[in-house]
């Protein structure tokens, strides 16, 4: 399914961060107007977002209640001290990063294969490495199971996607902080520099 | 400032923990009613969290039209593959987390000198190496930029926190998932298995 959004390439852009990020942020409204931020383990699949949960949760109780959501997902690769800019103010510290935020309306998903469908790409997601038997509606040790479990899709009607890796900096910035970033070499700082070169358009290798 | 629901050590884990994460997760509600989730970077500070942002920018608009939100943050520490507990089926797979759940107002900071104090506290947390003039209100190199900056509190009206590490395993699969995690030794694994026989009452070394 391709969104209008985006072309090709960013989306697959989106899709390989998605695949790789275990974890993100549901936004659902409670009946009295606050908003609440639930982190869970999610799978996307098809242009949509799927989680699961209790049947009887708190989340659930939301969603049955206001089936707006909105569902975002980020990662943090390097924070930038303000020294690689500016050697005296404190103004430049920043962090590159990715995110992609996604808002539309959640639905329970109610057809037992479909469960099993997206809970068996959750343990392809989440233990690529196997060992267990793979989950089937028409198994008999796994129907009962997928009875008891809330399958919750989200059908988004707006993704925003962020990587955040310097693109408004000048040439001379750029090319200082990436220098830096490949020198300190801590964390993720390596892969940082590389990102910087991946999506700054006039700074392509 | 001491939270009612919470006891002195436990108030001291949460404090610890929001002190590592550089990053939490902002819910608000647009006009339309749609919840929305922010990524941002963050402190925790006398009881409330700050972050700081554009004062032309989305974030503000929202707070500014309902100033109710919410603010989360969570850290994953190891799958837990299902194989630990059940050679064949995939349901017992889940993972091992903490997560700090915030509501309540969020109100800009006004005073000059409190957002000069709030965000050499981001600079301490964030780039504790220094390398920077301390931000002071009362610098010239700073005024104008401190006033050109929006600085938000969330003075929370409620806090929840959930530190899973298998508090609910009986001793004997209690015991099998430490221990498999301690061979497995990936990532955070031996982390893990130190905040699960801390945190479970029954299993305390």
């Amino acid at each position: 399914m391709r969104r209008k959004e985006f072309t090709m390439d960013e989306e697959n852009e989106i899709t390989a961060f998605l695949d790789q990020c275990s974890f993100g942020f549901l936004g659902t409204v409670s009946p009295d107007g606050q908003p609440r931020v639930t982190p869970l383990n999610f799978v996307y699949m098809d242009g949509c977002f799927y989680f699961h949960g209790s049947l009887a949760g708190e989340k659930m109780k939301q969603i049955n209640h206001d089936s707006s959501v909105s569902f975002t997902v980020a990662e943090e690769f390097s924070l930038i001290p303000s020294y690689f800019s500016d050697p005296e103010l404190a103004c430049p510290a920043t962090s590159f990063f990715k995110s992609v935020m996604a808002s539309g309306q959640a639905e329970p998903v109610q057809d037992l294969e479909i469960k099993g469908k997206v809970l068996q790409r959750f343990m392809e997601k989440l233990q690529p490495q196997g060992g267990y038997v793979p989950i089937d509606a028409a198994d008999s040790r796994y129907t009962g199971r997928l009875k008891a479990v809330a399958v919750v899709r989200i059908l988004p009607e707006h993704i925003t996607a962020k990587f955040k890796f310097g693109q408004n900096l000048s040439t001379e910035r750029f090319e200082h902080i990436s220098g830096q970033l490949e020198q300190r070499n801590e964390g993720r700082d390596a892969e940082t520099a590389e990102m910087m070169r991946k999506y700054c358009p006039f700074h392509q290798q």
